[in-house]
């Protein structure tokens, strides 16, 4: 394994900065050895204008050779797992298997998007003849950067989702690599630049540029050659960059995924009786505390009615969540946010089931849960935050009318969840129509952890969930983001596109 | 036809405000009679008010039920249309034959959308049996600001294709009345409101405010309660109101359509003889001239190489201008923009084909054909301004290299088209692919003018045309903008909407 901390200006690997910085080994307590070193603005510029030169050239490679891109990515990444699994897990102290599934959804979603744009019905064409013959199709909207997640090195960075669309869509990409894990990052970038000169893709296609700093970021952002934006992080990050994005000179799709509290409404019958309580316990410890709780999916709120079910079912969600044990986060600066987050939190009311424990650290996290009164959350916002790591909060409530007051003042969600056994009454359907107004995927008892990559799929949700409610980071659709529509009117043969010959 | 100057806030009348303004009637030089109350800020906070609480309403109503609301409001224009075209011509100074063509339009969009929605495939819904149940299908954004058009009373303003695409959606509309056809405005808001009453929607379904201030616009964009916004209309209004748009603390979706050059190439072989010269000179003086240029898609620009064939052309093209006669423009405003544009653009170098004749005013404008050479164009931005009005500019190229330079440094556009006449040689076919970055529609041998309303269309195009190249303005697809994506995942048949049971 051979990182040279350096950026791939398109095929190019380059390091003429002089700001150098390292990843860090949670599990292990140290930093990692090799040395990351930060792009210049001027490396910026040469990999746009490689983006650009390559996006003109992808005007001639057809689908198919888009298509048998992916797929050598898909195999190289395939043929080089033992090297790629060290790497990731020593910059994000996620377990092999973690790191094994989380290659697999990202061999999957290159797959899936090779077989998309591959298929006969893309890309979705319309022809009318009327006044005048008319034929719809559409095209890639230049330059894409992408901002990678820190929780899936693999599956939403480097060339996960957004990565994996854009590049489907026949857009070329420039990589923001995420300064937690630029190792992999690199690694993986060198495995996508040997399947592009495999499958005869033009140098520029992709780029993976190490930036941390703010400044380095908001240029990419604001570069005239970049044609849109997918960004996965904090809502701070990406409301700033966002911004940045519609004050240009010619504002550009930015869509960012910006995390949620995932609420889950679990209505009295759902913890009719001891068995139910069981299982919701076992099913929640899991879904909270699995991947160290940093998943932007993980719930973070449950709703009950407070009663003698809801003080079983707390006590079992508890010793459940000390059954799963310690964790190790992704990076000590995450640790630190989430135990801010977890401090606010309690000045704000929220009660500890179990008492804290008072030594942890980034290599060993338990899982927490709090518990309030729909009062307290409903006057505080410091309960309404997310926090990115293995807690939850219990709402509890009086009734169903004042869960409903309460999950109403929710902000958008990737996900809502809904908990019951028995029939449907007035009160759930209400909080079913609560719910969905302000989330992108409705859960019925289930936990919301555990997103499928399928056209079916809609991983998104409304403001500030997502920047754009309409588009999804997940599925076949993601690619939607990327494209846009042209129609040719009266247009001989010899000049259509292919799908419309 | 009573005029009262009032809004409509949902089905109420109202006017609250002390600023007065009227209309004009450039074809009689003189001010409407009736009187238009703006609304203050304390009505707009009614309308939302209402606006949101029909939202709430409207999940209970069917698609069906949406579609017989569209398609009594054309039964409702449709019976009054002399009424309508009388205070139309009275606002506009268009002719009777255009009032009709556009209500046509207007009336045929309504029953296009109530159509598409009461057609099983819509709304468009993806299901998924794997790990888990999914059902994908789309929900309504909530209520949408509609900013009319100044240059369609009927087709982009109150009831146009923005607000029918909105409706059609399940969205309530607040409209901005423009407030050069205010009475218009109110006229057809009536119509729209009893055609909600008859067909059982809430109040708050639609509401017609009169606004002519910046800063009640700003509000109304800013206002908490509105879920997105439709515009048509400036470059600099628009991109106004979109910033603002994105500025809020929760951002919304704002489409805006603010003009276009729409530049047309002619290659030599469409000049190739007199029959062809003759041809192109009649329907591009109409083209230019129609509607006395006031039209998003009119061509603006034609870039062709100099010589004698082009000395033909620019001749002959210069009487057929003359034959179309003299026009009233939409209002004195415009005719002070227009000029103000021709102006700046002959101080660029944009030389008259033949003398401007001096005295011409809002009752009484020419068409103006302007010439400048490839070298003056590529230097001056001036000639690169949207004139909104019976106008264009020759732009005389050396060679096809020198006609692709000139058309690469256009900014997108709604349109482009190229015209020829015999085999597509290399510096065509180069040229086709320049245009087609640039554009949301490409014409070959034809005018730009005369958008089909039709599943195939796309009206949009790359910024500055519009504020997202991603969605239309007209067609089927244009109620896209107002949808979002939701999933239901294992959510038993009981909860779910009608499309997906």
């Amino acid at each position: 394994m051979m990182i040279t901390g350096k950026s791939y200006i398109g095929r190019e690997l380059s390091g003429k900065g002089n700001v150098h910085y390292r990843t860090f080994n949670s599990n292990e307590e140290k930093e990692n050895h090799w040395n990351i070193v930060e792009v210049v603005r001027e490396e910026i510029d040469s990999a746009l204008i490689k983006a650009k030169q390559a996006f003109l050239s992808l005007g001639k490679i057809t689908e198919e050779g888009r298509s048998k891109f992916l797929r050598e990515i898909a195999n190289q990444l395939d043929e080089h797992r033992d090297e790629l699994y060290e790497v990731y897990m020593a910059e994000s102290s996620l377990t092999r298997s973690r790191a094994e599934a989380e290659l697999n959804r990202t061999i999957n979603q290159l797959e899936l998007f090779a077989a998309h744009i591959a298929s006969d019905s893309y890309p979705e064409t319309v022809r009318h003849s009327g006044v005048n013959d008319l034929k719809k199709t559409y095209l890639p909207l230049g330059p894409i950067a992408v901002f990678g997640s820190s929780n899936f090195p693999f599956a939403y960075s480097t060339i996960g989702g957004d990565s994996a669309s854009a590049l489907a869509a026949g857009c070329p990409v420039i990589v923001k690599a995420h300064p937690m894990h630029a190792g992999t990052g690199e690694l993986v970038a060198k495995y996508v630049l040997i399947a592009a000169e495999k499958t005869g893709m033009p140098d520029g296609i992709f780029s993976n540029l190490n930036i941390r700093s703010h400044d380095l970021g908001a240029y990419l952002v604001q570069h005239p050659e970049v044609k849109g934006v997918g960004f996965t992080g904090s809502l701070t990050g990406g409301r700033a960059l966002f911004e940045l994005a519609q004050k240009r000179e010619v504002p550009i799709p930015f869509f960012a995924e910006m995390g949620s509290l995932n609420p889950v409404c679990i209505h009295p019958s759902a913890l009719l009786n001891a068995d139910l309580i069981q299982n919701w316990a076992k099913a929640f410890a899991r879904s909270i505390s699995d991947g160290a709780g940093q998943f932007c999916t993980k719930p973070g709120l449950l709703f009950a009615i407070k009663g003698s079910a809801l003080e079983s079912f707390k006590m079992l969600l508890t010793e459940e969540l000390e059954r799963c044990g310690h964790h190790s986060m992704l990076h000590p600066e995450l640790y630190n946010g989430f135990m801010n987050k977890l401090t606010e939190a309690s000045q704000a009311g929220g009660n500890q089931v179990r008492m804290f424990e008072q030594n942890t650290s980034a290599s060993s996290v338990p899982s927490f849960l709090l518990s309030c009164t729909s009062e307290q959350f409903l006057s505080n916002k410091d309960l309404r935050h997310e926090m990115f790591g293995p807690a939850a909060i219990v709402v509890e409530c009086q009734d169903l009318t004042d869960m409903n007051n309460a999950i109403a003042v929710l902000d958008g969600q990737l996900t809502g969840t809904m908990l019951y056994s028995d029939t449907i009454d007035p009160g759930l359907r209400i909080i079913f129509e609560t719910i969905k107004e302000r989330v992108g995927r409705v859960i019925v008892n289930g936990v919301p952890t555990g997103v499928e990559v399928c056209e079916a799929m809609h991983h998104g949700g409304p403001y500030p969930a997502t920047t754009d409610a309409r588009f999804t980071a997940v599925g076949t659709n993601a690619i939607r983001r990327w494209l846009r529509p042209i129609v040719y009117q009266n247009v001989p043969e010899e000049l259509l596109p292919d799908e419309l010959k």
